[in-house]
């Protein structure tokens, strides 16, 4: 079959990827406050992508396009927008609008709507919603942040064990209200502790009288409300869930969470960990000026912190730089690379563990490894350069010391890189939040000393 | 509810993490050569569990276990090991044992199971398959890598417009070789183009006598079989499929993705940008140390040359340094300062980009809002750094002189971080792949020059 370069099929509403047309179309609807051309604009798009328009306004025609869009503004667009423009956005919105808005949405879309919020925006919207959904909703926010019990929905389907297939579908015909998204039936026993659950293929292509039972699924795992919600996302990708039931401490059902959910914490733990080995915390591309430099600053002061422990060490080689001042235009080199291949295994390692390749279990052999590589690598990487060195300053020496310096210095940056985030995580510290500081700290330092302190006893 | 303290309730067959204990066993059993042993050991576990066995395990007893589970050896297992360990596992299989385990698999996996091996290796595969399979892998493989077409399973149940719930039901009871999983039936026309589907909720609560077409779900979109996988897995997370059929160039349904596939490549895409972003490439953490070593090495490479230009730069100032050599000691400060402000704006952008939050219609504003970010924190960073350097060293000049390098490189770095990855993006280059070194290039040689010049100028 020939690979086929016609237009993505989706492109009539925009494909992928923000539509810049409609964009500016949406822009000058709001300049002319033209709501029914809004409306136009706005009416076929997925919430998820009236989500990017709002994320791409400034607050001002943001606030407009709320007041103008008016009743049409659906609750998922609040779920879908970026977390730190929902207060904004929520506080824009009328309160017989935010009311209908949040009245339509399942009970894990509601706990994470608010959870952030202010007190006074939160009771708004558990005011709007029914008697029950608000005891859902109050309910699941009694677990700890980031707990299988805020991302689980209420709404479920549920049979006792002794159903067959045709009490199950004559119970679903006759609930109007079924969950929007639901792809098992659970069965549960008479004290509602979930026992298995059938996938609703198996229970279309079996005939009415087959138990229930017979056809459970061996998929079947079940999660603790308390659970954290990193190891949801895990167990969903590496069992290949589609939905878990959740159960509380005495294993009775308590909700039920889908992949789609799982796949959102995924995306948010990934996002974390990029954006914490990085220094940059919790960063948002939409934070304001103010409010990037708060989340930054900190990692930058740390780091002025141990560049200042790098000039200590240098400090002590002053009088051999003042000596030979070619080691100062050297010296960088060695630091540098020690950084970088630190910064390599680092990221290995850091990954392994939140995928949870790299256990104890097999620690010891990925040390081993790396120290070899930070050996091969810097010598491989050691012996041209001095040589190039020496020849350029025609003495043999300055070519040995560097070599020297550096194979020392990627020796220790692969056994930083890899050991350093083992232990902070056995500590109980997340890796992908310190590591970098602590292995080019070590990598800078050591460099630093290496080469100065062999160019002291060598060359001088 | 009090939070629950109890162990996980899935700890009896190891928790979401690798069971060191079984583990433990397993080596036993395959001292032993106790198959019965193994087998005991294995079953009960999930095949993503005994994947993870293997990668724990070195050549040789992994081989050993291979051989000696034998007929147990399913091919889920093959589907859920580490690619770099496939090869080496379908090498260790008897012929018999590989045709019976990939025979269960869902075209998907075989495909995903395949596309990486060698030939002789790929034929025994297709051999194995039945005639249809064969004929449904070999398609799919016509597509290229890391499109959709190479994502999608062949297996799926589809309907005529015309039908209704009750005609769907029967359909689907009268097929014993449903999909494993499916969670739409996708209405065609009859030219086999989807027009929608409808979840197997909504058939199963409605009476049978209700039309499909009149339960289509809004969610629906199709994929082009041509479509990068990237954008499947975007589509996926952006608007909450849980399944999507895909298209060839002329419209037709040739397979249906689901959302577990896209979480598993939303999770390899993460992978892979977070380790470009650490130049390391495709790295695995089992890979063994000749491997690693060769894709560490490019990258240190590239690094050996970007050091070497940064230390030209000190060169130029040989004789200030000779004539100040404190400067030596303080230069390494500017340079790692910009070098992880300009970190951590490139992998904000970066970030950004990977997630379609940063798009043309509102890259300005991210650049404006970095370069702002840059003189703040420069300036916040700066007074306190020039004033503890004015009076350890007893001049104002130096403060004056550091401070002031420190400004115009965090700016540079602000700059530099969100301009790279841009521009790369734009001209096709991934920006997690290359950014990194061109970030921390511009600002060692503005660190050092900036701060060496301007003390050359001011100071000497």
């Amino acid at each position: 079959m020939a690979e086929d370069q016609t237009p993505d099929p989706t492109s009539d509403d925009g494909g992928f990827a923000l539509d810049r047309e409609r964009l500016g179309h949406v822009r000058r609807a709001l300049d002319a406050g033209d709501g029914a051309a809004l409306a136009q604009l706005l009416d076929p798009l997925h919430p998820a992508d009236i989500a990017d328009i709002l994320e791409h306004l400034d607050r001002k025609p943001r606030a407009a396009l709320v007041r103008l869009y008016g009743a049409g503004f659906d609750g998922e667009i609040l779920s879908e927008l970026d977390e730190s423009l929902r207060e904004d956005v929520v506080g824009a919105m009328a309160p017989e609008v935010l009311a209908e808005a949040v009245r339509d949405l399942e009970s894990d879309d509601v706990v994470d709507l608010i959870e952030d919020l202010e007190t006074p925006q939160q009771e708004a919207i558990l005011d709007a919603l029914t008697a029950g959904d608000r005891v859902a909703v109050e309910q699941s926010l009694t677990y700890p942040e980031e707990t299988a019990g805020r991302l689980m929905q209420r709404e479920m389907v549920v049979a006792p064990e002794h159903w067959n297939v045709g009490q199950a579908i004559d119970h679903m015909r006759a609930h109007a209200d079924l969950p929007d998204q639901f792809y098992h039936v659970i069965i549960v026993d008479p004290r509602m502790r979930p026992t298995g659950y059938v996938t609703l293929g198996r229970i279309m292509s079996h005939s009415r009288s087959t138990r229930l039972a017979d056809l459970v699924d061996d998929s079947f795992r079940t999660i603790r409300a308390s659970q954290d919600e990193e190891e949801v996302a895990y167990a969903f990708n590496h069992y290949h869930l589609i939905s878990a039931p959740v159960v509380d401490a005495d294993d009775r059902l308590v909700g039920v969470i889908t992949i789609d959910d799982a796949m959102a914490i995924l995306d948010e733990e990934h996002e974390e960990d990029i954006l914490r080995l990085a220094g940059v915390g919790e960063s948002r591309l939409l934070d304001g000026v103010f409010v990037t430099m708060k989340r930054r600053l900190p990692w930058l002061v740390v780091n002025l912190g141990t560049a200042a422990l790098a000039a200590l060490v240098i400090a002590q080689f002053e009088d051999t730089i003042a000596a030979l001042v070619v080691l100062a235009v050297l010296m960088p080199i060695v630091a540098t690379l020690g950084g970088n291949a630190g910064t390599q295994s680092l990221t290995v390692t850091v990954r392994g563990l939140a995928t949870r390749d790299l256990t104890a279990a097999n620690a010891w052999r990925v040390i081993r490894r790396e120290a070899m590589v930070g050996v091969v690598n810097g010598l491989v990487l050691a012996v041209p350069l001095g040589l190039v060195t020496a020849l350029i300053f025609g003495t043999f020496g300055i070519g040995a010391v560097i070599a020297a310096a550096l194979v020392i210095n990627l020796i220790v940056a692969a056994l930083a890189g890899v050991m350093i985030p083992i232990v902070l995580e056995k500590l109980g510290v997340d890796p992908a939040l310190a590591s970098g500081t602590f292995v080019t700290t070590v990598t800078d330092v050591v460099g630093f000393f290496a080469f100065l302190g062999l160019a002291a006893t060598v060359l001088i």
